[in-house]
This record gives structure tokens, sequence and C-alpha cells, in this order.
């Protein structure tokens, strides 16, 4: 039988209890479809802070380079919140992302109808939304240097970053963006500020040049600050979107809000080779880890990714998600899907 | 009588229509209130593109300095949409703040009651909304340099943008925003990037330190990512919400998507001295320019706003706030505040 290493990195917080159901979950799947999964522990973010004194140690970047796909639950905390930059759980994060080369973040915001009810948006506007955001996720202004803190020509104090992308990069996106685009609906909304920034310039020149290799799929144009309230006033006119590495941070949180249901939601962040990370985009939600109240669905979707895009795993993959949606339509939820407006799957990200 | 000089700009598209509204509004509430208003009218963005070749005329930005206090309608449109960056309306617009130097851009999002059904979110949780947000609007990435295109260390074409702020420039628009913060709810929410972006942590520190001067107020840091989704989830629990130049372009125009009446939305861009200027949230609206079917009410707001922190006129600014709220009581609107989910005001930044 197909044999795969799996890293598991349960990370902080709610991290340890949603991994261990997407764990079992594997295990399950994997003796029905008859593959082998050997799965392998590692630190990172607090926890790998609290241990060993780094948020990324390398045994976990050497471990995970190792695997044929990283599943992980969360990171972050209070207790580490006042730490400088380099000894942040955020860092340790950030350095596996480039250290496994995974450029590519999908996100998918899907509301499904068991959860129309869940948004915080009229049914109407809410129900059958189903967007793609592809964030680049190892460049921009993320990683870009010139970066840190100094005086300006008056003597005065400053901090300062760089937004930074080259053609490859551009053109590595665009092209997975195409992909899905194609797989889906046939849509692609490239999102920038092209009317302000020449970053985005490039960026848009480059997603227009990489278009005509896909001429059934449809590219259109939007400013993020539009992207933003489009999202609100009309998200089902989005199929896949694609943008840079920091407006897709904002816009992928704002556009999984829209589906009202946080806790259910995965992600998948590829490179061109070598293993994929997968976790859910939920933070680690201190409040209430170990309480047993964390909705384990969106690792439970994100090992579902994780069969599909990492290893190629594409019935074990609807196995999961077949799982899921059975598992909503008997009517199980977690507190998070039940109060309207209320995501308790949100509060890490409130400090 | 006390006599003000007051800049207009039209500008392009729906913008002449909507600044002929607001300028016969401030006759009336002039004469009534026994102040002498004189008027001047010149030239910015598409409009002065093509009488004179750029988008910020000399004379413009001289007429707008002398003023009072400057009323603009809107700029930009698909006419000039290919034009190379200092040929672009929105250039004109971004050298007009700077040449002012009206580092402080307010924005409110308030749900009207008369209009909480245009909102696309749930009822009750769009119902008495009233935030402010406190964009800086002469600094960080907008403006910082290096920016261009160039080549890196592999050959490879890039395109590239700086975020930088110094202290004076942070601890001026924090000094801003706890002032109004003071005089509304006394709650300020500072939003950041600060996990990752160093300009970030910068920003947290100076607002970090302002704070001391405010005892009073109620500070509070969001990252804007998380503070995209909060918006959705639970606006009622911001009052007054600080950011950078980029992020609050982005979250400003989300916030006041969720009133579902941006034609209804005013800005006031203030600096330490000198003229304000005074602006409607939405666009040009190309689409629907000349059909009479533009919403006037967020430029006459803005001539509110221009009564208000342009000319301390606050019995004028509140003539016309009663008005506007009677004019909705008598059950009048526009095509955009209709149906739900469908605003045509913001067709102009579609493209
Ligand atoms: C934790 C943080 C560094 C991270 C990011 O900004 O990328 C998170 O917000 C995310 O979106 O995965
Ligand atoms: C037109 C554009 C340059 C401008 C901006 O990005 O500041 C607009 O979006 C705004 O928010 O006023």
């Amino acid at each position: 039988p197909k044999s795969y290493k799996i890293t598991l990195i349960p990370g902080d917080g709610i991290g340890p209890e949603v991994i261990s159901v997407a764990k079992e979950t594997l295990q399950l799947v994997a003796s029905q479809e008859g593959i082998q999964l050997q799965f392998h522990e590692v630190l990172l973010g607090g926890a790998a802070l609290d241990s060993t004194g780094v948020p990324l140690p390398d045994e976990t970047l050497s471990a995970a380079r190792q695997s044929d796909a990283v599943l992980l639950g969360a990171i972050g905390g209070y207790k580490w919140d006042k730490n400088e930059k380099h000894l942040k759980p955020e860092t340790g994060l950030l350095e596996l992302r480039a250290g496994l080369g995974v450029f590519a973040n999908l996100r998918p915001a899907t509301v499904l109808p068991q959860l129309a009810d869940s948004s915080t948006l009229k049914k109407e506007i809410a129900e059958a939304v189903d967007i793609m955001v592809v964030r680049e996720l190892t460049g921009g202004i993320y990683f870009g240097k010139p970066r840190g803190f100094g005086t300006n020509d008056n003597g005065e104090e400053i901090g300062f970053n760089t937004e930074v992308y080259s053609s490859s990069e551009v053109d590595r996106i665009a092209r997975v963006a195409f992909e899905i685009a194609r797989k889906r609906r046939g849509k692609l909304c490239s999102v920038d500020k092209a009317n302000v920034l020449e970053a985005s310039m490039f960026w848009r020149k480059r997603v227009t040049k990489i278009a005509s290799d896909y001429p059934d799929v449809e590219l259109s144009h939007m400013y993020a600050d539009n992207a933003a309230m489009q999202l609100i006033r009309d998200p089902k006119q989005f199929d896949t979107i694609v943008t840079n590495n920091v407006f897709g941070d904002i816009l992928s949180d704002e556009a999984s809000m829209l589906t009202g249901s946080i806790g259910m939601l995965p992600s998948a962040s590829i490179g061109e080779s070598g293993p994929g990370l997968f976790e859910p985009i939920h933070g680690s939600a201190p409040d209430i880890a170990g309480q047993d109240k964390a909705n384990p669905l969106a690792t439970v979707l994100s090992a579902a990714m994780l069969l599909r895009y990492g290893l190629g795993q594409e019935q074990a993959a609807q196995r999961i998600e077949t799982a899921v949606l059975e598992t909503l339509n008997k009517g199980f939820r977690t507190g998070d899907l039940f109060s309207t407006g209320k995501n308790n799957m949100s509060r890490r990200k409130r400090y």
C-alpha cells in the first residue's frame, strides 16, 4: 500500500485538541482507503519557544521538509505577545512557510447550506457564497527588505518595511490562481492597489501577461479597498481571487467571516514541489483551550485538503468532506456555530 | 458678518452634480446663519487632465491653499484609467492631500435608523453601528520612498514601495484620534500588523506612548486581518478606529459598506492648520453621471463636516444634518438606497 509521512504540528492553545481529532480522522480514512500514514509530531510557535527557546527549531523544519505533508493546528497566545520579533510564535510560522517555499495559500470561503444562518450577512446575500482566495504567501511586505527601525533625515525615529514583488513571484502565484479558477467557475479577480502603488502596477502587468495562457479564464482587476466593499455588498460576484500577501491576509479573513463559521474553514499552502502546509484559518483561541469547546472541523477539513492537494488522494479527501456534511446534517454543532455574530474561534486574534 | 472662501472642486463623473446640490445647500444655510461664503471653482483629476494636461494644476493647489476650506466631488473614470502614474486623476488627489498637509482623514460609518435595512448585514448586527475611522492620509506606503521599478539580484524585474512612519507622523494622527474618541464614546482601537511589520510595531509603540496623555480614553490594539473580520462579526464593538494610510483605505471602505449606503457617507481631511478637504467617500460613478440619479447626500453631509471641522460653524453643520434626516424621514430615497446589496455609487471603483 501507498505510504506517506505526515508531520503534525499541534502548536498552541486549542491546536493540540483539534490536531488530535484530525489525526484520528486521517487514520480512519487511511485504513478505509488502504493507504498508510506515518505521523511525526514536532514543535512550533509558543510551544517551541517554551521548550527550545526558538519559535521554529531546526528539527521541526527538517522533519517538515522530509515529510510528504504538514498539518498544523494553531500558534500564538497572550503569553508570548510582548516578545521581540524573532521570539514571537508568528515568526516561527513565517519561517516555516518560507522554509517550505509554500508560496500559494488557498483559502476557500464557502457558505454551506447547513450554516447559511450563521453568517451576520442577510441569508440571501450569504447563501451559496463560494470564494477561493489565492494569497501569495512568501513574498511582498512580509518578507521584503530593507526593513527595521532607524532615523530619517530630520533625525526622527522611524519604522519601515518594503513591499516588493519580482516577475517570477507574481507569475507563479498567477499560474496557480488561473489553474484553480479554470477548475472552478472560470473567473479570476486579481486584487491590487495599482492606482497608487508601483508594486501593484507591476503585479497587474504580470498577471495580465500570464492571462494570455489561460484564454478560458475571465480575468478582472479590482482595487483592494473596493474588494473589501464588494465582499460585503455582493460576495457572490466572486469566484477565485488572487492577491498579494498583505491584502490576502486581510481580505481572506474578511471573506471567511462572511461565512459566519471560521471554525469551519481550512487552508492549504503549497509550493513548486515539496510538502504542503495545511492549517485551519482560525487562531489558537487560548481562552477556550483545554475545554473541549473548539470546533475541530476546520482542521479536519484541512486534513481533507492535505489528502487532495498534498497527497493527491482525492477519494480520501472526499470521504472526509462527506463525513463533515453528514455530521452537520445530523444537527451536531459546536458553540461557535450556534450564536450568530459570536465566534469564540476568533478570540486569539483579539489581542 | 463672518466671511469664508470655499474652493469647490466638482471633478469628474457625478462630481459636478453632487457639488451643485451641496453648493445650494451651503448657500441656504449660510443665509440662515448670517455668514458669507464666497465660492471659487477649480479643476482636478480627469477634468484637469483634459483641459490642462496635469491632474493637479498649480492654480488649483494655490486656490485651495488660499481658501478656508475645500469641497470636492469625485475624481477618476475609465477614460484616464490606463494613464501612467503621474497622469492619473488619482495622482492629482494624492498631490492635493499632500499639498494641503491634510494628514487626518475622518470617515464616519454610521447606520441611520432610517436606513438600517439598506445594509447587507442582518438588521440586529447593522443597526446603531456608529464608527469613526481616523485614517493617516499623507504618509505610509502611499508616499514612502524608495518606490518604483527595477531589477533584483537575479536580474529579474521588480516593482516596489516603502511603508514608513516617523514618530511625528504617528504622534499627530494618534492625538487627533484620541481627541475624537474623547468626544465620542471614549474608546479607541488602533489597527496595525505589529505581529509581522516593523512599521506597525513602531506605530503601536508611539500610539501607546501618546495614550498616557489621554487616560480617559480606553485604547486597544487589533491586527488588520482581525479588524476586517470583527467589522463584520460585531461592528458595534467599535467606537473610534485609528490606522495607517493603506489599512485605513481598505477598512474604512469596508466599514462604510456595512452601512449599506455609501451614497450617504461624507469624509473630512484635516491638517495642523490651513484649509481642510471635504469629500464624499463614494467614487465618480461614470456609469450614472449626468442622469440625475446620484445621491447627493454624501456631499451635502461633507459640506456639514466642512462647516463643523473646517469653519467651526457647528450650528450651521447641524442645520444640514437635521435637514438630511428630515428628508429621509419624509421617505425620499435615491436608487442606491432602495435595493439592498446593489449600490450604483460604488460602480466607479469596479474597474
Ligand atoms: C499569524 C500571522 C503571522 C498570519 C499572517 O499574517 O500571515 C495569520 O494572520 C494568517 O493569516 O495566517
Ligand atoms: C482614489 C484613491 C487614490 C483613494 C485612496 O486610495 O486614498 C481612494 O480610494 C480613497 O480612499 O479616497
